[in-house]
């Protein structure tokens, strides 16, 4: 048995006392990990420092740094929200389904644990507790593998957990951390089939298509989100102005923020020039198609076919004037990453093409894509926004840590 | 592009044709398949024949021989089948769930096609066109990569699939075969990420652990099978031995047939003579532990671990006594592939405690794990049998060729 294979021997032996658990006894454990943290917001800090001593001298970016900083603020932030999963509703022992065949047999389908759960990530320490807590909520034991800059934050974090658990009778092994962060033990982790249920990786492009790529066992593939907004010509100009606003600039880091922008040529006058006004106060750079350019003239640059494919993840947008709704969901059909993209309009037949034809996990009529997230979605908690068809599609909750399992009472039947 | 990608990309494009067309539109292509195959029964015959030929020349066994022969009344069957999956409810379009938000965002979640889907699959020729109408009838397009010994016959069954869609002016390209079928293409087929939403492989243990493996696009994993049938203490003797019998004899081929048989120590003494009287007529090979052995005498061949572990596929059990239904769950927790076991008990709390700790796909009281299975579940038909966690588990109908999406409408609503 290699390193990861005893991690995952150890995960599969403890799960079973996660799936026998009912929600009081789970409750209890998240509680009891909720007041550890704040019990140890020193001793985590200790631990956090060694990380930033590190980075400082590695020469880490002062964001990246910015992420991997615990402080007290941001620990008491962290055990809050362990107690806002403890609220949540247990999903196990949901009869998803039942019926009774023509033999007499009955059959029921029932939700119940994954079982392990592998977490890759990058550098914020938080996931570190966030994840851990949502797969014993849903009764799974969880392997995190963290990145090597916070291998002393998450130690900390996770023998932190582990006290916890202990505390309640429950397994330590319900929540392990790979504490070594070299790339053989993660490709090891990659393949470790018989004992990992799921793998979802949490982070950049790198980190996701890597997975993809090596893994063995079943993977989430989540993240990466190109998204569009289309202006239809019947688009109410405010509105229409507003969204594309706060889809491109509220936060342009994230996922679910826009980076092409399609526009009716029928609204493109109007609306092109109402929407620079805005982009302007956030200084945001725009890549133009030729119509886009006429109307704006030299503060656009000329956009390539490579933008359109491109991920900005910045204050930069590649705009496009269309001449139909079919021409605009060609393009998303065409570019997108299936993540998020929205009609502005206010015809009822091209918000419900648009919505039947446009392939991707979430589809808008007159809302920003900004809203796909599980808590403003109202799952409470969110374990990655998933961008594959397999599984769970969309933002993901509690129950895409769940499978199902058939249950069937006979009274002797035979074939 | 390689030449998989070219069929990707034909089958990414015909797909939307499939997500477009209607409940009827989709029942007229299904019965056109119907009435094409028997309106071509001597030329798909006339293919066949040059498959066994080769076959013959190959030195190919009767057995297998025989799961490749196609003749007039086996095509009619197959026709019949295709007309069976056109009764069937279609999927596509239910509402899955919906809700308001507090912001007056309205979330629909909507059944859809998964888009594109692979199946992976070894000699006999009726899966063409079997997993062809699944996958049709939930809005897919498929390309099918069977056996190379096949090739004459699936090329003509895909043929006539391909002119009987012409026909209802629906693309030829959802359905498509990989005509090449050396290692290299089959390789390419499983890295075909951004073109195949999901990759199924029907076939042997070898098929599929290549596949799961090799794959970096999504894959259902199907098929192994280690079963087992419990016989807890209070079982009524007629009916374990009934249900031990037919869970073993009754087609021992097939994946949910058991393997092995764990009898309690207070029932062994009546038990284990009667249910070998029923093995007996077929000459079942028993392979059983010390106690077993005492019971039974020189008849048996003394257990060994290895044996737990196999999936004999064959007229031959392992059979070992346990002390305890815990020891019982325990032994299946180890050796079981997760698939389908039963305990026979007159007990509510140790079939309870069975039931809710047992973790595979179809747990039993009382009834013969050859249940486990599409048409006996009620489904009207079958993909495979999920044996892994992720999106499906168990007896794989129409739903498991689906995804979801969320639909969402506002009035303008931004963050």
């Amino acid at each position: 048995m290699n390193y990861m294979e005893t991690l995952g021997e150890k995960a599969k032996i403890a799960s079973r006392a996660a799936a026998a658990a009912g929600s009081e006894k789970k409750n209890e454990a998240l509680k009891a990990i909720s007041d550890a943290l704040l019990a140890n917001i020193d001793r985590i800090m200790d631990a956090n420092s060694k990380d930033m001593e590190a980075a400082q001298a590695n020469g880490m970016s002062a964001a990246m740094q910015d992420r991997l900083r615990l402080d007290e603020k941001r620990i008491t932030a962290i055990a809050a929200a362990v107690l806002k999963v403890v609220a949540l509703p247990d999903p196990i022992g949901e009869e998803t389904g039942g019926w009774l065949r023509p033999n007499g047999l009955r059959i029921r389908q029932v939700r119940v644990p994954m079982g392990v759960i592998g977490i890759i990530f990058e550098s914020r320490p938080n996931v570190t507790v966030d994840a851990a807590v949502l797969c014993l909520k849903a009764g799974n034991a969880v392997i995190l593998r963290g990145g090597k800059e916070a291998i002393h934050s998450n130690t900390c974090l996770v023998q932190v957990m582990q006290e916890a658990l202990a505390s309640v009778d429950l397994p330590r092994e319900l929540v392990q951390l790979v504490e070594k962060t070299d790339r053989e033990t993660a490709a090891d982790m990659m393949k470790l089939n018989g004992y990992l249920d799921v793998l979802i990786p949490r982070g950049g492009a790198g980190l996701i298509q890597a997975v993809v790529k090596q893994a063995t066992v079943p993977v989430i593939e989540t993240g990466a989100g190109n998204c569009h907004v289309y202006v239809d010509a019947s688009a109410k100009l405010d509105m229409a102005v507003a969204i594309a606003d706060n889809a491109k600039t509220q936060r342009p880091s994230v996922c679910n923020a826009i980076e092409t922008l399609l526009v009716h040529k029928d609204i493109a006058e109007q609306f092109i020039p109402a929407v620079k006004a805005a982009f302007d106060t956030h200084n945001v750079l725009i890549h133009g198609d030729e119509t886009v350019q006429k109307i704006l003239g030299e503060c656009v640059v000329p956009v390539t076919e490579d933008d359109y494919y491109k991920e900005y993840g910045d204050y930069e947008i590649a705009m496009h004037v269309v001449d139909s709704t079919e021409e605009a969901v060609s393009h998303i059909l065409k570019y997108s990453t299936h993540h998020s993209e929205c009609i502005v309009t206010e015809s009822m037949e091209n918000a419900a093409y648009f919505q039947n034809t446009v392939d991707s996990a979430a589809v808008y009529v007159n809302a920003s894509t900004r809203f796909t997230d599980g808590e403003e979605f109202g799952f409470g908690a969110e374990i990655g926004i998933s961008t594959q068809k397999l599984h769970a599609r969309g933002p993901m909750g509690l129950l895409a840590l769940t499978t199902t399992q058939y249950r069937i009472t006979g009274t002797g039947q035979t074939r």
